[in-house]
């Protein structure tokens, strides 16, 4: 397995196959600067060919998820703007990050407490399963400011739909956790942290139940829907399919099944 | 009107313009296999092209909907992986039937009962309108196989949004009627089979309302939003329009409309 | 600032950068003629370019929304279908109109009272901010008249998704208020009219703290997902975020932000 990478601006700790990532800016609420999302980027490509982490949490320190990308790093931009300034870059890698997440081969679940403000908003709709507590504060504050939450807006749009999506922007509009429960930004709601943590141990014993080289292939599936043409879409799954049946894990797993025991990834 | 295909996996039932098709594999909890996905694509074949059937009914026997693909058929397949084996056309096979449950010109009812599983799950996605009984178990456990719910995930997506279809998958998670109802993956919740079978007498009534082929025109524009570009589907939806109101149904129903009375479809 | 046109199937109301529109044909319900769609089309023309206008609300006279088409100019255009006819091009003028309605860089607010049908349902799909009564009775009743939704089914789709949308139409179910906000048709549920004026003037209390520019932005970035490919439209974004940064509006509001005062486009 490869190494990670050493972080200044996140915690990484490695357990029994879940990779804990934790925001860790406390002093601005975990916002993003240009640091962080290097970083953040160094890590997903680090495990983006491994199947022995299965999972990758996130969360952020001290009880607060994340309020966005750090705007005081915005401004060190200057004055230029467009295609080629700093700025222009410092906004896209936002989106690239999400982009990688998004596509994690691994089941990636959020923990979202506190700010769940832009960027950090951004990030729990491109999450496998987020749970939110009812205190969560989630919002697209961009145009309070004069900017736009220009990388973020697909993965809200791509999240809850175009109805909410455009309603919550153009407003400004702060929900807690259960509206974010309620209009599917998060899977589940939680109330305190002795709840999400029961919670999140939940979901990661659902998690090793399942092979991981094949929830990777489901979610590639999944991410191509509507993107990748119908009939090609689904002539390239039946491929996945039969890879999956033949190979390791399909085997392994028909076998355990007929023969009534667990498969040796759900030990 | 077509003649409607002898079948050995399905039970057919041809009522007033009511077809209704019984998965009748129940010592498999009407598993697919390979003849039952040619005999109801057969079937959905046969009627496609007419309007007298303006219902098709999709239930399991035994009170139990569908336990997914038939995985010993699916073993019998033998060692070769990849797009010339048969494992490959057997899977692909359930994408072309599911493709065609959903553009069917008839309105699609499922009555979801017991397991709706894997493929089952997909035909559930594809249905104009699904029951759902409260006791009913919802999961794609295909990953805890170590395959994948290749076939089946895009049309997941497309009925509930990726957001909780990517849970759902890489969970392994199981969910009641209840749930199934509040996401989305049904239309109406029912307690026990003498309240399903109002629910469905009820929908019924109401398609009996609607004309038969401005409901297979409206579901055709519908299943295009997203494929075809947005103004020239418009372009093809105003000659749809047009050949409605100046067709024999938009004669009569305008006609029947302002002078009070029911069309002649609604008799 | 343009001049709005003069209209004789709209009441135009302008306030305090608020402009309402007010569909005032009472005696057939404000169903939409040839003449509403072109002058509604003529107002928003007149407003595009403007961002002194942040806001515009969209209601019928009399308590009631909008009943859709009018059937009776329907068939004023004689016998001829196809593309070339009468009746295309009105039919074919509502989905311009939708189209322009839905990318109207101001926020568009309706309030859905009483009738909400067809043509009407499908203004109410488009509006960034829809406050539903919850006695409004919403429907697709066309099939039901032997023709089709035909300019409308897109958006219906684009707003509940294609599972709702296929349901709703080729049903003909009328849903009332409560529904329509269960479906994620309308945002907002007030009862009675007090209680919905209550609810808009909260709606343009958060719209007057948004930036108007960068919520036009914000919203043509929206309206691109799943039209633009997607790295190229995060490319288009990033410009659009730096544009915006460097801006008059970004200037003010970051700098308003960091000296904790309300930005000017706030007071």
């Amino acid at each position: 397995m490869s190494v990670l990478p050493t972080c200044d601006t996140l915690l990484l700790d490695l357990q029994d196959g879940v990779l804990t990532i934790t925001l860790n800016r406390p002093h601005k609420r975990n916002a993003m600067n240009a640091a962080l999302v290097g970083e953040m980027m160094a890590v997903f490509d680090s495990i983006a060919g491994t199947r022995d982490i299965r999972a990758v949490i996130l969360q952020g320190s001290e009880q607060t998820f994340c309020s966005g990308g750090d705007i005081s790093d915005m401004n060190a931009g200057g004055e230029a703007s467009g295609p080629q300034s700093a700025i222009w870059h410092f906004n896209r890698s936002f989106g690239h990050l999400i982009t990688r997440v998004n596509a994690a081969p691994q089941v990636v679940i959020t923990l979202l407490q506190g700010a769940v403000l832009g960027g950090g908003f951004g990030l729990a709709c491109v999450s496998d399963v987020a749970i939110a507590d009812r205190q969560a504060q989630f919002a697209l504050p961009e145009t309070m400011l004069g900017i736009v939450p220009a990388q973020i807006a697909p993965f809200v749009v791509s999240r809850i739909g175009l109805t909410q999506a455009r309603r919550l922007a153009l407003l400004g509009e702060r929900i807690d956790g259960v509206t974010a429960h309620e209009l599917g930004i998060a899977h589940f709601l939680t109330d305190g942290w002795p709840a999400m943590e029961k919670r999140l141990k939940e979901v990661l014993a659902k998690v090793r139940q399942c092979a991981p080289g094949a929830n990777a292939l489901t979610k590639e599936i999944m991410l191509q829907v509507g993107v990748v043409e119908h009939e090609h879409l689904l002539d390239k799954a039946a491929t996945a399919f039969s890879q999956s049946l033949e190979g390791k894990e399909g085997k392994e797993g028909t076998h355990a099944f007929l023969n009534k025991r667990k498969p040796n990834w759900a030990k």
